[in-house]
């Protein structure tokens, strides 16, 4: 609907408008929306405007030409030619807004104001951080408190009038947000249009007092923009100074701009919605079958639908978060769901069991799904200790199914998306079990139809295994795991990785302080080394009796997670029992007793296969072993963690003495770009 | 010195400084400087912290990432890291600016108030404008007015404390000058900031009442801006509510933003100013002649001196206005030499006598200096009625020197710089004459040195003969050339053509309002066709005999004012008597009884030459006889404009009869890419 207005009101203005979205929460937000219907479109749109703007094209029937260069004589009176038509925008887009409620009964201003009508504190502020700011709006009139909001719909042109208009005289702070930073100036954009506009209008004697105004800044890069954010700014309002410049959302230890806020406030409009969220892995699926439950639920249901995504920046292997909300009314929560508000939550892969608090997110009484190799009698054991606490202490059901099994059986390798959320419709009950599972394979034919019948067929296969692999486990009343969390990162490692990577790792970002943010952007090297991401399935494994040094698998290994080291074998004595190595061959570069070693990287390979593709030696006996092979096995990966350990820990060969031209040579180097 | 500050404060402070020119008036001015010597230099500027700098650059004996890719968890949290190091910048740059004062006694501010100690009217500005409005300040601050202006030396980061603080409290209504517009704003960037800052100061009550403050754009694209604005500007600052927001420098008829100003005033500084303005043509040498003379003229004189250059965008063959000023005093008047201020006035080339109202700038009793063939008895006569009417009235003694004439004689070709740069010196008495040539001849050898010998004993031929060819002409009493100004374009010429291009071409660009200027950037087209820039001291004449119509002429004209046309001898029937055409070559593509012209535009060729350079054809009898050669004949040029009009009235041949491929056939064609 906003981009039926913004056309109308261009194709009038002449002037382009540019409609934007606020970085990831609205571009990457799945909701349930009211599409006008053509008749509405035609109605809006004027076929002459279009017509006239289509006429003043460039063509060669009728050649002008348009931006000349120009001279000091004449370019600034050029410049104030398109004066009016900026002028008569604000005229122009509102008429355009008031067209459309005439024909759908949807009504937006330049300028909405949402609050009491004697309202004392106001925000103001544009984008998607209204929806936060509205739920709390409403939230806090409810309670009887005398504030209000305005939402900004068109920025520039900007209209000071209509701004004043809109804002009740009882209005005494302000606080102006802006998703942005103008570093130098005292203030940002729409905090200084808010600024000047009051003081003009007092000036003039329009308004007989002036409120005091501050302005801060929030939400940069799509930072988190909540509810109890909201309030904590209203509660700085209740100061007879407030803070100015401010920032919301961040702990700023350096220049003290941050405001303090309540991260346990929940506005009313929370409730009675069902929040569920997922942890999946980037490019697993996860995201794409929470974008078809939404549809499902929002199409199927009376409920509306939400769903939002967190990527990590590092894409494909690292995590996604899904968050998914359903209820009786519109949902305008823009902003994740949070501690204690999530009734499921699915953990799609089991290593993030020991990375992430997912359980912190879960509400009492909730439910919580797992993807495991352990069978339902067993996995009780296998999660730490302080998550069988959280499913005890808040009352949760704990169902496990074991997802890589069935995809494997089903003929769909490690793609268990269809599987998880058949589990997710079967626990959560939304829909009736066969209905679910019709429209679950409905929305798969619709997204994967066009790669084959036979990857339908694979899914339509893991969807019905699903259902009978799901398993609800018995919570004990007791906790059996008391061996303590396993850290992040080592010890062992620098104070900025134990800090900072460390903290990001965990996903607890958000809660690093500006302090320990460099100020010139200098970050240390080598800090991947300690994002051990452990998400292969199987691990290359070396066949050193077959093996001929050529150095190919640390080539085209993409993170350098295998690799080949030469030293002399005296330095074995205290290597692991398990730890191979071997006379190098070419005998004549290197000393005799000279040993190789081809490494994995257990936690930091993929487990991609690239280097077993690449490996050209086969046993001549047995043409399917090649001298790496693919194994999936946990005690094999738990193994070559102490041999990548002890691997790291033997000197490098001189750089000098080896022949850099050749590719084994090369390959013996110490890689300078390693890891993810 | 405001380099070496800036260097200074952004080597303390780590954030980076813009130190910028506003365009070409600054970049473009040659005035006297004091330079800092080597002494302040090194007292200004911090070994180790150049050192540090230096130790911070990227390097791979300690290398570091900066820039890394940041996810929504701590992007914003990086971001106000660098708070303080903005926070710092005003008070290390004050303290840089107040070291360089200790150094050498020249003392900056952030901001620096000049004018009435109880100023009501103030205005704000910073730039090149400062100049202008400083002059005028001063001027009405002798006239007891109570007026003040504040210098911005450091915009951002903005210090709004130290902006109130530098303004007396006395202070009534504000104008705040941008030289930039933002369409959409409702005012523009330091307009917004003062604004910011006095709201504020008044909310906390650090100020007890706001001041009326308006703001507006000035001189944009580098468009004039004069103490007569400046004056005008203060004048609008006595109504009770000043135009907000207002232009100055322009008409604005549109929407009515511009504020009225009397031309005439000038400012006290322009007294004891002797003010020289030279009309040359782009290339000629003019400007390299005139910065050599303020050079000579400020090292070698008591004087101050200031040149600025006004260039075309069109440059080679475009005019251009050197305006130099030289005075006892330093000179910042950042602005044209106005009319009836220049007390020289030179012309270097004759055919801007009916382009350009130079007498306009001419003060009474001051010299014109024009460059013409017409020998001293006969000048007088070869000037258009209007500029006899302002010799006259004006009093002004009247110069000739037949430049072009002296500079072929003594092999310069048409390079006439030196010889009208000696002239100056002659006529203006600035030095003494002798002394004056020596240091010409010295400049020569600086700027053409490199070039050889010859092209410098030519130069000093040319200066040593140029005093012998300088007359003063004895200026009649009466005017004797009744005849009207011929018009800048022809009656034919379309509105848009008679009213702006028409306009442009006259020198008076300035004058057109904005409701003459196209809304959308829209030009119509071919309006250079009008733009008859008639440069060429020669023209190409055809030799009809000798011509194989082989097409090259055209081809290699870059302006097609050589053209080619074919059309049935029956329609030369009523064509001037000197209109060459013959039957078209290649007869079996052209009916019997075709006839081709090559006809040169001869006020739209610059003369180059470039076409008689490609003709193949030689007189075997006369090698030197091509079937074009350059002619040296005002007569001949006369009789083209004639047959040029009369060639255009033919019809153009059908476009698809010709054979586009070949040279010939191509060149018949209508250019569809013409003149300058």
């Amino acid at each position: 609907s906003d981009l039926l207005i913004a056309q109308a009101a261009t194709l009038e203005s002449r002037v382009p408008f540019l409609h934007f979205f606020d970085g990831f929460r609205t571009s990457h937000e799945v909701n349930k929306v009211a599409l006008p219907d053509n008749k509405t479109v035609r109605a809006m749109i004027d076929e002459e405007l279009v017509t006239a703007h289509r006429e003043r094209a460039l063509s060669p029937d009728h050649p002008v030409i348009r931006g000349t260069s120009q001279n000091p004589d004449v370019y600034f009176q050029g410049r104030e030619t398109v004066n009016p038509f900026y002028a008569e925008i604000p005229d122009k887009l509102q008429k355009a807004m008031d067209r459309f409620a005439e024909l759908t009964g949807r009504r937006y201003g330049l300028f909405e104001y949402v609050g009491a009508a004697q309202a004392e504190r106001l925000i103001i502020l544009m984008g998607s951080g209204i929806g936060a700011a509205e739920e709390t709006v409403e939230h806090l009139v409810a309670e009887g408190e005398l504030v209000g909001m305005l939402k900004v719909r068109l920025y520039r042109p900007f209209d000071p009038q209509r701004l004043l208009d809109a804002i009740p005289l009882s209005v005494k702070r302000i606080a102006v947000l802006d998703r942005t930073k103008e570093p130098g100036a005292d203030g940002e954009p729409l905090y200084k249009d808010v600024l000047g506009a009051f003081a003009q209008a007092y000036s003039d004697g329009r308004r007989d007092k002036l409120p005091r105004i501050c302005g801060g800044r929030y939400g940069l890069s799509s930072k988190e923009f909540t509810p109890a954010m909201v309030k904590g700014l209203f509660d700085e309002l209740n100061q007879e100074r407030p803070k100015h410049p401010f920032t919301i959302g961040i702990v700023d230890d350096v220049s003290h701009t941050s405001l303090d806020w309540d991260p346990a406030f929940r506005p009313a409009a929370s409730q009675g919605v069902t929040a569920c969220i997922f942890y999946g892995l980037g490019a697993d699926g996860t995201v794409s079958a929470n974008k078809n439950s939404i549809k499902i639920i929002g199409e199927q249901t009376d409920n509306y639908g939400q769903g939002y995504f967190q990527y990590d920046s590092k894409k494909s292997g690292a995590v996604t978060v899904s968050h998914l909300r359903f209820g009786p009314r519109p949902i305008n929560s823009t902003y994740l769901i949070g501690d204690n508000e999530a009734g499921f939550v699915a953990c799609h892969q089991p290593i993030f069991l020991d990375r992430y608090d997912m359980l912190d997110k879960a509400a009492p009484g909730g439910v919580f799904l797992l993807n495991s190799h352990a069978a339902p009698e067993q996995v009780w054991d296998t999660l730490p200790g302080h998550m069988q606490r959280q499913i005890i202490d808040k009352g949760l059901s704990f169902y496990v199914i074991d997802a890589y099994r069935i995809a494997d059986q089903t003929g769909m390798g490690r793609r268990i998306n269809t599987i998880m959320q058949t589990c997710f419709f079967a626990i959560s009950g939304l829909l009736e079990q066969e209905k679910a599972i019709a429209l679950i394979k409905e929305a798969v034919k619709k997204t994967y139809g066009k790669k084959g019948v036979r990857l339908l067929e694979r899914n339509y296969a893991a969807i019905d295994a699903a259902l009978a692999g799901l398993h609800q486990v018995q919570v004990p009343s007791a906790v059996s795991n008391e061996a303590a969390r396993r850290p992040t990162v080592p010890a062992s490692a620098p104070e900025f990785v134990q800090k900072v990577t460390a903290t990001i790792i965990a996903g607890r970002g958000d809660s690093i302080p500006v302090s320990l943010m460099p100020a010139d952007g200098t970050w240390p090297l080598g800090t991947t080394a300690y994002e051990k991401r452990n998400i292969a399935l199987q691990l290359p494994k070396w066949e050193m009796d077959l093996c001929t040094h050529c150095g190919k698998c640390p080539l085209v290994c993409p993170h350098a997670a295998i690799r080949s080291k030469v030293y002399p074998e005296a330095l074995t004595a205290e290597a692991p029992a398990s730890f191979l190595h071997t006379q190098v061959k070419g005998g004549k570069d290197f000393e005799p007793g000279t040993h190789i070693t081809y490494q994995v990287a257990p936690d930091d390979c993929t487990g991609c296969g690239l280097c077993v593709e690449i490996c050209p030696i086969r046993d001549k006996q047995d043409p399917k072993r090649k001298a790496l092979n693919m194994v999936e096995d946990e005690a094999y990966h738990e193994q070559e963690r102490a041999n990548w350990d002890f691997f790291l820990g033997l000197p490098e060969y001189d750089r000098s003495k080896l022949k850099e031209t050749t590719l084994k040579g090369a390959m013996i180097m110490q890689p300078l770009f390693e890891f993810s």
